[in-house]
């Protein structure tokens, strides 16, 4: 079979201009348009059906939702920059432009206003959490016909299209680790209720904790809860400070708050790796170079955020039936997860 | 004056909200535009000329080109993730939505053909470098009387709408520091020579070494360049570890090389802030976390997105001049520059 890569050259164009050229996709010069038709003509190369349907497509943006927090620096944490980077590069290959949306809870706005401005294809939200408006929402984006995509969060009891992680398995083999190494007093603090991987990860903790026979009573004490934040697991530290001396461990929903809560324990003279160990989440680029090095579970963002884009994609493009993906998380271990007995 | 916060207090709505019924941005509830309406009749509201103005926009998107480097993870680098939260907080406060486009040297398509598409209002452009190419698309988005913006890069002998930072005095004063603790033989690793900060970070390196009578014959041996990455940093470390016993202290033109060549130059044995000093550029989150923590000169790109993504708007809005910024830069001293001599 005749390829785009084959075309591309032929016509001396990239490879991302045969496929503009064919999905119809943005404003083109007509000689490189006509170059790529000879080409492909003269290899006899057919673009796929997907391909060929994505011509049908309205404005060649794929829209994002993404939550609107004054003065966050969004695309500074390592959650948005990953999961937006797995899209970008995806809607780059495809031909697709990024259409970004900033939401903020107070909006009046509903989901299918996105639709209604025609102003993108089809649509993945980011950042959204459980809670009965959303729902609402989300299920009049279904009702409406529209195409969208959830990552990193998941609706139990519904059929949206989402990619997820499997947070449950990474945080029960994360603690398991920890049991591993003797150490039975391990603390867990949550992110925000609201998301999924938080009420997952919850999970994950306590199936490691009773299979190691430690039960609810004892652990329930040790359940801290942050927003993800670091100025959050800067805060719990003043709560658990008190208490370390009870504690093997502490294992955190993600790296940020791991960090405030490292920092914050240095200040009561507690160091992590020696007086405490500690687990975060994400394996963020900050957990490689915090002083010790942070152990962590890996979510692979990039790969949900490139998924998401190229199931929903195919999607627009008459691939049949929803798509729920899990992809898997991995714990690295680095120097923080040890404690001097 | 009647402001618009009152409006969206009286209506029940937010601020984003009044902006949008008054902007004729995006789509809206019937009912929640007549509320609007209603509350700004009764408080005799007027928005200002400017946002009256917006109404006669075409599509509510502000553009963004981005550089697309295959498997690299844009939005997780600093540089690109501040001055795009720093765009995204504006726009979302003007009741635009984000176009992000991403381009390759190798396409065949022109910054004009963005416009042609009518997708989006204005552009900023990101990443650009100083190239007889990107020259001569500039230039035509200009007498196609287009708006569009650079961010951190200025085109001598050109008008060009830009918002920079004052990279030669950031860099002038970062070697005075070092020239300062009785340091003289400073190397400079530089960036990639089409971007005008790399010429103004050089420029100023070299003010301050001849202001302390130090000879280019001298000095130009100490020039070492790579391309902005962690691991160009890390591959000047072996250029340079030869040379270690000669040199005091390394200025590097940004962060992630400065990390590198720390992480290269430690397996050689030589450990940043005791062998030998070293100063950044960015100073990006990176920079507290490393091992001794890197000073750096701060350089505000969150302020500088959100400023370009401001007088854009307002150049569309209906105010006249073209503009140029030149924002301050601030060297933050951590533990990496000082040398046990």
């Amino acid at each position: 079979m005749v390829t785009r890569k084959e075309v591309a050259e032929l016509a001396r164009v990239s490879e991302a201009t045969v496929s503009r050229v064919f999905n119809g996709v943005g404003p083109m010069k007509e000689e490189t348009k006509q170059r790529v038709l000879e080409a492909a003509k003269k290899l006899n190369y057919h673009p796929n059906a997907i391909a060929q349907s994505f011509a049908r497509r309205r404005s060649g943006n794929l829209g994002v939702v993404l939550p609107y927090v004054p003065k966050v620096h969004l695309f500074s944490t390592y959650f948005f920059a990953e999961i937006l980077s797995g899209i970008g590069s995806k809607v780059r290959e495809k031909g697709y432009d990024l259409l970004l949306m900033f939401r903020s809870p107070e909006d009046e706005s509903e989901y299918t206003d996105i639709f209604l401005s025609q102003k993108v294809d089809a649509c993945i939200i980011l950042g959204a959490g459980d809670t009965p408006r959303e729902r609402e929402q989300l299920k009049k984006l279904e009702e409406g016909g529209h195409s969208f995509c959830l990552v990193n969060q998941h609706f139990a009891g519904e059929q949206f299209n989402e990619v997820d992680a499997d947070h449950t398995g990474g945080s029960y083999r994360a603690v398991q680790y920890l049991l591993g190494k003797g150490y039975r007093r391990i603390a867990f603090l949550n992110g925000s209720p609201e998301f999924s991987s938080s009420g997952d990860r919850w999970h994950g903790y306590k199936l490691a904790m009773e299979e190691a026979g430690i039960d609810s009573s004892e652990y329930q004490r040790w359940y801290y809860e942050g927003n993800y934040s670091r100025t959050s697991g800067y805060r719990a530290a003043a709560q658990m400070a008190g208490r370390i001396g009870e504690l093997d461990a502490v294992f955190s929903a993600n790296d940020r708050m791991a960090i405030g809560l490292m920092q914050g324990l240095r200040e009561h003279g507690l160091e992590a790796g020696r007086d405490f160990a500690v687990i975060g989440c994400d394996n963020s680029d900050a957990a490689r170079v915090t002083d010790p090095p942070l152990s962590s579970v890996a979510v692979p963002f990039y790969e949900m955020g490139s998924a998401a884009a190229e199931r929903l994609l195919e999607q627009l493009g008459g691939a049949q039936g929803g798509f729920q993906l899990k992809m898997d998380t991995e714990l690295v271990v680095r120097q923080s997860c040890s404690k001097r007995q």
